[in-house]
């Protein structure tokens, strides 16, 4: 546990780490194990002696990654993606080799600091409004997940509310989203305390490429209204996972400020693709946003996890997450000269995770983000264009960000049928190896995803992955 | 962003992490700085171009490491360790190398089944009963911290309990633990909509060396009843926060097991101490828990984070965490054939958290981790009897693992003035740069507490340490 010993044993790491990045495209995308293939190779129960690094690498290399789904290979077009990088896996590292418990500024105060001073660089990147920055009351903090991200800012929304109305108010509490959007809304609102039947998803349909709509909104809340019910959460998403699907924000931002309510924004996905000014627009309106979300670990090569979240009034978070306990009382936070990071999440510790968000944005700059993300875009509309020219598919919704949303044509008009073959060809084009995508269902139809945002994924490989699904249809249909 | 490019860069960031562990000793361990040093030293933006990792890297030497404070430093005695290790290290760069997202077994199989296997391990380890293995009806799952682990146990407790007497009974709902319970188990009330009143932290003193007592549990229980209240929930402590006090888990078990309350055990510190079988007599009584969590991140060599929680049901936590949007939806987890951690914690996305684990276990064996359990142990009662014997001292509770509670006598039987005294103290031991304690209070006095638990410590740093306090608390008596 000495400083050379770890110089030796880190350097052979990064050489098998380079290894697989080197051989990654002879890997299956999707792991093809059985369930219970790992039990069967390894002992069941920890060694009492040491053994070499050599031989846990071997094990690696034969019975780890057969069972890895390989979300860095450039043939990755599942869910959405997971960057990793150069810049990003530095930082891992060095936050790693640190390994600080950044829960009050004390512990590390270059920890909170860095993330104050990242998280406003990011906020400028997207043109935030000013009030998110840390100059004034709101300021950024890095969430593990934009499932944390909603959670706490729908516990600050209704701590917040239940102030005002009274804590046995809890059941009357009313919070609302499309049906598009995540399933973390749910979860936050189960773990919140707030009745299910209260989580209100507004319908969307393809009319309005399953956006939120604000005459549906304002419905609802006022019959809610009517019933004794009390709104005060409206999520809003840039880029739903289904489809990618933008919610008019300035239209929501109106509604939820002329309604009192909390108004978050999941830009978990497309924020990114914002840092670009032809994709700015897609944030209008986050103005009216009492917290705004999005992940770099997914499309921004920061590696996973990295979920900046922005709040309007910092102190509404504070309020409902701080713990004073005496064990953790210090100058610096006695005096309220500082912030402490436990006090605006669901844990207590915290890694430093600014080093490689701060790495990314240092190491690759702003140009080079945007052409990153516009080559991912170009690809994806490359991709589309080329299942729009075979009548056997047909495009579902218009591709807005890195996302082709299509399916293969069934040969009659039976839903039941159309969704078993575009079920069976999903399975078929996952079969090969050579990509991984998902699917959603939208409409009642079985919907495949197809996603550019590997950071390795180049040309070449989208034309490849459509020579797949078009064998593969081909193959199907003759069966 | 080519595995070449990844291979050459990291090579010299190994370097850089081994060059600061070797001159670790050289830096203050507490950081000297003032707040809002950092934004000071950085621009206020994000670059437009590229920057050299030589660039970054001279930052991280001249502005960011002096605003860390060094929780891998030998000198490091305060809160709790935050243990990195050679394997851990490792673990983490392997981790985020394959940078998976292991929300669904389906989404890397090796990542769920290494978890359910390491886990098994480890339960086996501490001699867990079978029931909180993988092959009954509980299992393993690895949280980010204590904190999500105890509200992840309270949420399937509250969802238990308002099954069986309805959902309007929230506010009547009532969780027990003592009052050196660590904060997280407010907070996590606080999140599930618990009524602040309705957490119930029963009283401890020094006569009972600040342990939860039944007979004071059994009362509270009883009044809560009589007053129409529902008790629910019953958290207890191995290895208290303020001064590792133990619980008395078989006594608290009976109670739970006869008022069907959750039973709850936080070993977040002293878990690990348990793989010693001198150590384990602690843990007597963990064959009723519902749930049970330790911190493989503090004092078990595996980088932070990785906090293992054992449940006997994991039906009751994936009933209260689980979502099933259709874009996871996936062959294997229709089947029921596997199981997605994603239902077992707060979070979607997790990391390949187990692989450090896993390292740690096979570089290290259970004998070399039962030898550097015992070291620390054996280094705090060396420095428990350095105390002891220096009639200017007192122990204020005797040492059970290894922290060390003490303090400096004041004068005259004051106890604001031996307070003020203690904290002077503590202010100076951390302004020499030489080490870095924290402290507590304990029946209204305010004491230091002094943990043996950073990898690198030895004798030496112990007696150093000492010395220090001496002469800092002749230097504060002179005045």
């Amino acid at each position: 546990m000495d400083a050379e010993q770890l110089r030796e044993n880190a350097h052979k790491m990064v050489d098998f780490i380079a290894d697989y990045y080197k051989n990654l495209e002879t890997f299956p995308v999707l792991s093809q194990v059985e369930p219970g293939y790992l039990s069967k190779l390894l002992p069941d129960s920890a060694p009492n002696h040491p053994e070499s690094l050599e031989n846990v690498l071997a094990d690696v290399q034969s019975k780890i990654i057969p069972g890895v789904t390989h979300w860095q290979s450039p043939g990755y077009f599942a869910y959405f993606p997971s960057n990793s990088s150069t810049a990003g896996f530095l930082g891992e590292m060095l936050s790693a080799g640190f390994n600080i418990i950044g829960f009050s500024w004390v512990t590390s105060p270059a920890a909170t600091e860095l993330e104050v001073i990242v998280l406003d660089w990011l906020a400028k990147m997207l043109k935030l409004p000013e009030h998110l920055l840390s100059s004034g009351q709101g300021g950024g903090v890095i969430q593990g997940t934009a499932s944390e991200a909603i959670l706490v800012a729908l516990l600050a929304a209704r701590d917040k509310a239940l102030k005002k109305v009274g804590k046995t108010s809890l059941p009357q509490l009313v919070a609302y989203a499309s049906d598009q959007a995540h399933a973390s809304m749910q979860k936050a609102c189960q773990i919140a305390g707030i009745h299910p039947e209260n989580c209100r998803l507004v319908k969307t349909d393809s009319s309005i490429n399953y956006a939120l709509s604000p005459n549906l909104l304002r419905e609802a809340i006022s019959e809610d209204i009517a019933a004794g019910l009390i709104p005060f959460f409206l999520s809003s998403t840039v880029g739903t996972t289904s489809s990618t699907a933008v919610d008019p924000l300035s239209a929501l931002g109106k509604i939820a400020k002329d309604n009192e309510l909390w108004f978050h924004i999941d830009a978990a996905y497309a924020g990114s693709a914002c840092i670009c000014p032809e994709y700015r627009q897609h944030l209008d309106g986050v103005e009216e946003a009492d917290s705004f979300n999005m992940n770099t670990h997914k499309w921004f090569l920061t590696n996973f996890d990295c979920s900046p979240l922005w709040v309007k009034d910092r102190s509404a978070l504070i309020q409902s997450l701080s713990t004073k306990p005496e064990y953790l009382k210090n100058r610096a936070s006695e005096a309220n000269m500082v912030l402490d990071f436990k006090d605006w999440q669901i844990p207590l510790g915290r890694r430093f995770r600014s080093l490689k968000l701060w790495m990314v944005l240092r190491l690759y700059g702003l140009e080079n983000l945007q052409c990153y993300i516009r080559n991912h875009i170009k690809l994806a509309k490359q991709f589309e264009e080329l299942v729009a020219a075979d009548s056997r598919f047909e495009i579902v919704v218009p591709c807005v960000f890195a996302l082709v949303c299509f399916r293969l044509l069934p040969a009659h008009n039976d839903q039941d049928f159309g969704n078993k073959l575009n079920q069976d060809l999903l399975d078929s084009v996952n079969s090969t190896g050579k990509i991984f995508i998902s699917h959603t269902v939208l409409s009642g139809k079985y919907i495949l995803r197809f996603v550019v945002g590997a950071p390795l994924t180049e040309e070449n490989h989208i034309i490849s992955a459509w020579e797949i699904f078009q064998d593969q249809a081909t193959l199907l249909k003759s069966n």
